[in-house]
């Protein structure tokens, strides 16, 4: 679904940058794009303060000669950059799930009226019980069961689905199982998930259970890129809601569910505007 | 301070009940506060599922017999019951600081302007850094140092001191050093400490490095009952803020600290109005 | 669907009294719940302090019968009570859209997963865009157009197909014509809408617009029953999200639409719940 | 108390522009920078959809020429531009009170913490209430009675103090009488007021009224520019509170001052790092 627009049609690109921070590096930058005749419409830069690394988003808007833009970057920028010119258009995404709706139910219906613009190519999921509702939208939903395989032969059954599709991102919409290193590191910066809890509270498999024991006052979820910790990847977004002494573990569940599938929306809407920088376990969101 | 009202005054307490849940326990109380004539103004119950514990705030407004009152809620109260029944007066509190002085400024002009009924009898700190302010708004400060003296000499000095100005309840406004097992015992349930994070999230002395250091996008604040665990006690309140990629710890300590005043107020605030059960490590606010 | 338990089951009803205040009402109600041996799972109520009125809201456990209970509380209430016995059963509700589909979607998730207890009998649209939509939960939608009615005789084809159904409650979920006073009246606090502001803050077909224009920093959404007077009902629920300068008016209504929709389910809840009483123009929520 | 480094001193500058928008400006903005070798900390923009303005804060460090680096930019720059290049120092700010403390001793506290880096060189009141916790400050109080003046005598006696000090903002703090347009000409989008409502919703006098009598379900409060408009200025910053039918108008009134007093605060903050723009009737925070 890659957009070839004509060369001298006027449209938007998102150009993103990152490189060590040095004196000049906007000026350089902005001043090749003014060369191309290219239109800032929104510019915005982060320096860490700790590791020095500079980041840049600028959505640019004009008619774009990728190749000489890009030549003429590489050649300004310095050692060690990266730099990438993104056309506006959907990501695409595979979704994994297990039995419950509610993550998944937000996407399809934020896909359906167009207010999520990424393209889910299929759902695969563990388990079968959501077949019915991703059919009603009129997607694949491959059951990839787990039961009598290892993990890594689990894995590579999915893998293997995944591959047939060229995706860009992978979406664990309460997807429970966990990912061996290996997956993760074949698809890296590339895996979101939506943990149930206000991490780094309550990592693992119960978090309400745990929260609802401890007595909080507040519940949250957690938006993050899957890397090989349990739950410590970077973290994209993160929503929290009011609970008291009236809630049971079930409520808290309940009123979770809520915000999992708001913070979801919310990181994959963010990933879509090609906002979101990975920076060692952090995320830089431009 | 406490007040005794005489007997054919109209006046307001709050009962307070928390015994085995039985049938009937709600008919059995409001029976006998409408025998004594008295105006429920605000009832609140719960019932724990997990532990069938009952509990009852009951604002009553009337002319009352306290001790014929109280010696008929013990003869149809179930064994293991307690209640009391409380006057309206201000809480006496005393505060532990240590240096930072945002908790303390807040409760100091909340009393001063009215807003929260409360008495500080003295503010007591290990540093000497907080007098000037404290003695500004006509309070005593005692500066007992620290240096020099084993934990429970210190902790031995304070507590002399705090039993000088008979304390409703002890207010750790920021009080950076750890109490000893034997000192929150002294002080069951009535000790309050504001932690500068969501517990149970960064426990320890340095939650907005560790805040910072993990890529968090909420920071928040926790009012609680000091147990004898690190910063384990039954929550009373939490608040949390929104921080991005752009905030230093140094930001997110500044941002805290506006959420940390907030929440011990509030927390406070429900301590004063009576509304804090302590059940196991939680509460139960009514 | 309503659901007779046979006499020996043990079951919940929540019992909603709504009286003049008098002293003595909560132990005279809570006698004839005691008596009739039935457990209180939860009671809350309110006085009015204006208007001097009572509320009370008590999920009961245990054998009902249903006749005696409310014969003896008709006995025991004052003049101008009103008391309403609940079983739990979904309540039937039917939706009201034009052409936006994220409050309906929403709903139909709820339902679909089981988080929300309501049974959506049909979906009535003003135009064809939701049909299919709606189909895909094999539920009716009736397309019943306004092009060429008078608001009256498209109002009374909207109501004959309602009156079909035997409907708790009626719920606009971003249904954009104004109804008739007629209309409301027939339906007095049955009629639930979605207003996309927060009230009494832009009311009016383009709060979005009206938001941009006015540079607010903060948008929201308000459930609110509806009455003759324009989003003037009593409200519900409320919730808000952040803005800023880079939001279009598009934007906020992107942004908006989530909240919308949260708000909207969060206030059908209440309503499932038996938890929303309508006093005046207010509600009490207990 | 302006600040004049010595020349080779390096410090920290923001450069703030505001004009219309064309291609190049930023490459033209950051040419300059750079060629003056000045670090750029952190820069952030913003083009106006309707108006076509374009406005950029760009904090810099290093060793300032400001009469070049100024020519320069001027010679860049189109007609009609602004450009103000503001050394770090504290505003200074003068407060107008009435009777109510908690704004005033919110920042008191603040500036006395050093949390907000502001100067306060004064505090006005037309009542003598806030004198003694003024002075607790060591700090200027003037009481500036309006009794017996016409509204313009008063101002002028007031106009006549400010001008005393050469403030760079006046801080309505629960000053609750309404200035003439002249006043507020005089000090054109240098005078901050908090309105204790969540605008515009409930302008005027009696909000917490106005929202216990409508049922809201939250509170706020906002910070604005004034201007002619009885609080209809450009807002800086929102933030409300979540209230229930239990809440009194004074209850309500009591959660709003915290809100209140957070949300003068933080837009001060936003003042002092030189962040907040005026853009028509709205703010550009950058």
């Amino acid at each position: 679904m890659s957009v070839s627009p004509a060369p001298i049609q006027v449209v938007q690109k998102n150009l993103l940058i990152e490189c060590p921070d040095s004196k000049g590096l906007i000026a350089q930058i902005t001043n090749i794009c003014y060369k191309h005749q290219l239109n800032i419409i929104r510019n915005t830069e982060y320096v860490c303060p700790v590791s020095g690394q500079f980041f840049m988003r600028t959505q640019l808007e004009g008619v774009f000669n990728d190749d000489v833009l890009l030549y003429e970057l590489d050649r300004a920028l310095p050692q060690g950059s990266e730099r990438r010119l993104l056309a506006r258009r959907p990501k695409r995404m595979i979704i994994l799930v297990t039995k419950e709706s509610h993550c998944l139910g937000d996407i399809l219906m934020k896909v359906f009226d167009g207010s999520l613009p990424i393209e889910i190519v299929a759902v695969i999921g563990n388990h079968p019980h959501l077949a019915t509702l991703v059919e009603r939208f009129d997607l694949p939903y491959h059951w990839i069961s787990h039961q009598g395989l290892s993990r890594r032969e689990h894995e590579q059954a999915i893998q293997s689905m995944i591959d047939n599709y060229a995706v860009d991102y992978i979406v664990l919409a309460k997807y429970l199982r966990i990912l061996s290193p290996e997956f993760v590191h074949t698809y890296r910066e590339r895996i979101i998930n939506i943990h149930h809890s206000f991490l780094p509270a309550f990592v693992g498999a119960f978090p309400y259970r745990q929260a609802f024991e401890r007595g909080v006052k507040i519940i949250g979820a957690t938006a993050h890129f899957v890397t090989s910790g349990l739950d410590e990847g970077p973290i994209i977004k993160q929503m929290v809601t009011n609970v008291d002494h009236n809630y049971s573990a079930e409520d808290m569940a309940r009123a979770g569910r809520d915000v999992e599938k708001n913070v979801l929306s919310k990181a994959l809407q963010l990933i879509c505007e090609d906002r979101v920088f990975v920076h060692g376990n952090k995320t830089v969101i431009l």
